[in-house]
């Protein structure tokens, strides 16, 4: 058991030590010019080592998604929960994630777009992560704290982080300025925000007719 | 002069079958396994006619790229303006294109994916296409027509066309049955009616205080 043990603990400090080079290496250029030669070298491990923890290079990226937007999750979770309300949470969030993709942009470009050329594994892998957020924004909107409460189902809490998404993959081509940053930042906030008011409104008082709306009449309370 | 018309329509001719070659391989394989051999034996044309128009495989998915989604503007503009309002036409525009997604997958994934990994012309075309979604949207969503209407800014009117553009994109990658498509669907035009309802809500009233929402109580009429 202990030559198991201190087996695992072997494998687990090589894939650290070689997702801190993959990570280093897609600091500089996408994944797309990286082999695995420029992974081990940044790591300083050897190819022999890298190949007792991960069958391709592929299988290394993925297990950097998979490790990064798990700690992300929980990460975002806390920053959301530490602020006044729900959607100042929210603002917070976004504008974090923004920022890491901004600093970061081939990292995030592997884990946004790259992930949909490595076949059906790394595809289920992009889902999977989305699906984590995804769940988390349901978490945070059915927390019964007296702040913003809203019913989000599963499929609509994808569509909001799909929306951000989007935001992350443009940012990551993109090469915007401090300004251009900041429209997108506070576009995406606003976005969250109309479908979080969109939402609710609908949910307290049922179907909006929006020609009414139009007139400026207040909704019937149900 | 007429040499050169001759020339001209000769040139349009060859593009135009060329780019149905290539839509003809698209609807089989993923863009990244296509030679401009394929193209151009689909299209029943030589190499040397290709590249007359195009200087490389890139070149031709952009064209495509460019023309398809021009055509889908115009096309789909024509079917908001059909339905009884707004919000329905919404629907049949979500609807129109998720389902052409689903029956061309790789046609889509070329659009949507590949054109990121083709260099900064097509990342710009990319997002120019974007722009013109989004463009027609504002377009539509300020029509005094009596129906919905809302004021839509550019950043806003992008990030909608981001939400639905995500959905298109897992839809070209997932293997969904017709149970999946109609969540997809359902939600993705669920999300753009909460997002008008909520930019509309607070455009007419001011901003909205979630928590007195939730305690049942309707908003001020400003």
């Amino acid at each position: 058991m202990q030559d198991q043990d201190a087996s695992l603990a072997r494998t687990a400090d090589i894939a650290q030590r070689i997702l801190a080079g993959l990570e280093d290496v897609l600091a500089r250029r996408p994944f797309g010019e990286i082999a695995v030669a420029d992974i081990v070298a940044s790591a300083g491990m050897s190819k022999r080592a890298f190949y007792e923890v991960y069958p391709h290079k592929a299988a290394c990226l993925m297990d950097h998604a998979d490790r990064f937007h798990t700690s992300w999750v929980e990460e975002l979770e806390a920053r959301v929960l530490d602020a006044p309300d729900r959607l100042a949470g929210a603002e917070v969030a976004v504008r974090a994630f923004l920022t890491q993709t901004h600093e970061r942009p081939f990292l995030a470009r592997a884990h946004l777009v790259d992930l949909y050329n490595l076949g059906p594994e790394a595809i289920a892998l992009r889902r999977q992560v989305k699906g984590r957020y995804a769940t988390m924004l349901q978490r945070l909107s059915a927390a019964d704290d007296g702040t913003e409460k809203v019913e989000l189902d599963g499929e609509t809490a994808l569509r909001i982080i799909g929306a951000i998404d989007d935001v992350l993959i443009a940012l990551a081509f993109d090469d915007v300025d401090d300004a251009e940053f900041e429209r997108r930042a506070q576009s995406a906030v606003a976005l969250v925000r109309a479908v979080f008011v969109g939402l609710w409104v609908e949910q307290e008082w049922g179907p909006i007719d929006l020609n009414r709306l139009a007139s400026g009449a207040a909704p019937d309370a149900s």
